[in-house]
């Protein structure tokens, strides 16, 4: 499992502050924490700052790859953002994201041109989020398409099934994981994504549904989860089900995590 | 998912004793715990009472009955005594267990031709525990065309895959999640069971482990677990899990689980 840390988000309020009072110890801290908790690479974002989004990204990115040379992540829901800051990262980045709706789809291939990237590609398009199944499946089908027209190799898309709220949706749960399945199934060589707080909307007990959710989702063959990597108990079933897969021989990830205190039963 | 609650046996020491001085309100307190918690069915198993098993197991029949109209699981590795009890219960028994060893097979039938009853019938023959999940089905179909043949019901037949230990066989998860998707593939109208705690043998942090496999299991197809409802972890993960695969609608058990205060995160 490819682990996103989704820590820094100047959505988050401590986050968005050390972004105003630029303090790069902060953010470098928190960047360190989520390493050593497990994540493989750095999600970015300042969407939250409008008027200041490119010189606050611009700014995360300088100060993050100054203490640890890790993968970020540039999110962004501006694609003249990313265009400006694709150049940055001494890594590969991973934009997040695109999505099938044209107007967003045409204004991502520039900056997919600018230089080789991965790409999180969300399952919606000009209707909307999809209804069922077979809609996720038809959107992915033509996002993968369509990226690979626009020369993307087939290992850099990662296809995010846009998971929807249970509240509202009994299916919801059951369309994520069969959605994962079937991209997997059916689109050979791609990768699958996804966030999982939507799932929980207007519930109780959230980070319960979200960390169940991901079980069941690794189980279906989810590839990477932008998750919170320092929350324990999310960590612990991750480490758990990646056992039960039969994806940790001895049992040995598992053990060490148990030793460094890091499975919050 | 159907739930046997599986706290009334004498391998617990608070059992055990209740059991030796005959404290009737002590176990008619906790199967009504068992019930309240979610429980549909008592497993009760006095094998630990060596030399003493029918009087015990027949007294903890009695003392159940006498407090609540609860299904009974009479759980005895000994045919003799299941042949002695069989009819006690005033409500459909279930017979917990047996397996496709010939010896152990032949002296269950007796039992099942004295009373229809549910019966427990696990996946391991005169080769020992099955080393693959082609085994599984193997002795599974062995067990539903044998059981058949003696006059059982296939609704009546659990079978239980047997899990194993995932510290000796790093496929022990796969295993048994597939064994529970393939059985009811194959075998339809047969319901499936399993205990949860034979795959974290050895490991730390146990009950993780199994509440994690249980989330899987019932991805799988799982019909009826065999439990603690008190462990309130155990129980928000079934709830999560209930809700995520599309059976729980408009939320309404998980949210009347959280207002009860049974969902522990």
């Amino acid at each position: 499992m490819f682990i996103i840390g989704e820590r820094i988000n100047t959505s988050r309020k401590a986050i968005n502050e050390a972004v105003g009072r630029r303090d790069a110890s902060f953010i470098q801290a928190d960047v360190k924490a989520q390493i050593e908790a497990g994540a493989h690479l750095i999600d970015v974002n300042a969407g939250s700052r409008s008027g200041s989004e490119l010189q606050d990204l611009s700014w995360l990115i300088d100060v993050i790859q100054e203490a640890v040379p890790v993968r970020l992540s540039l999110d962004s829901s501006d694609p003249r953002c990313l265009l400006e800051v694709i150049q940055k990262p001494r890594n590969l980045p991973m934009i997040n994201s695109t999505t099938a709706e044209t107007a967003r789809f045409v204004k991502i291939v520039p900056v997919l041109q600018k230089r080789e990237c991965d790409i999180v590609a969300l399952c919606t398009d000009d209707r909307g989020v999809p209804r069922n199944v077979d809609q996720v499946l038809e959107i992915a089908g033509k996002l993968i398409r369509d990226l690979e027209a626009a020369g993307v190799k087939r290992e850099r898309i990662y296809i995010d099934p846009v998971i929807q709220a249970i509240s509202t949706n009994v299916r919801a749960g059951l369309m994520a994981i069969e959605s994962i399945k079937r991209i997997h199934r059916e689109f050979e060589g791609v990768k699958t994504i996804c966030g999982l707080s939507n799932i929980s909307f207007a519930l109780p007990k959230r980070p319960l549904v979200n960390r169940t959710l991901l079980a069941l989702a690794m189980r279906a063959g989810l590839s990477t989860a932008i998750i919170d990597p320092l929350d324990k108990k999310l960590m612990a079933i991750l480490k758990a089900t990646a056992l039960l897969l039969g994806q940790d021989p001895y049992c040995k990830a598992y053990i060490k995590a148990f030793r460094e205190g890091k499975l919050e039963d």
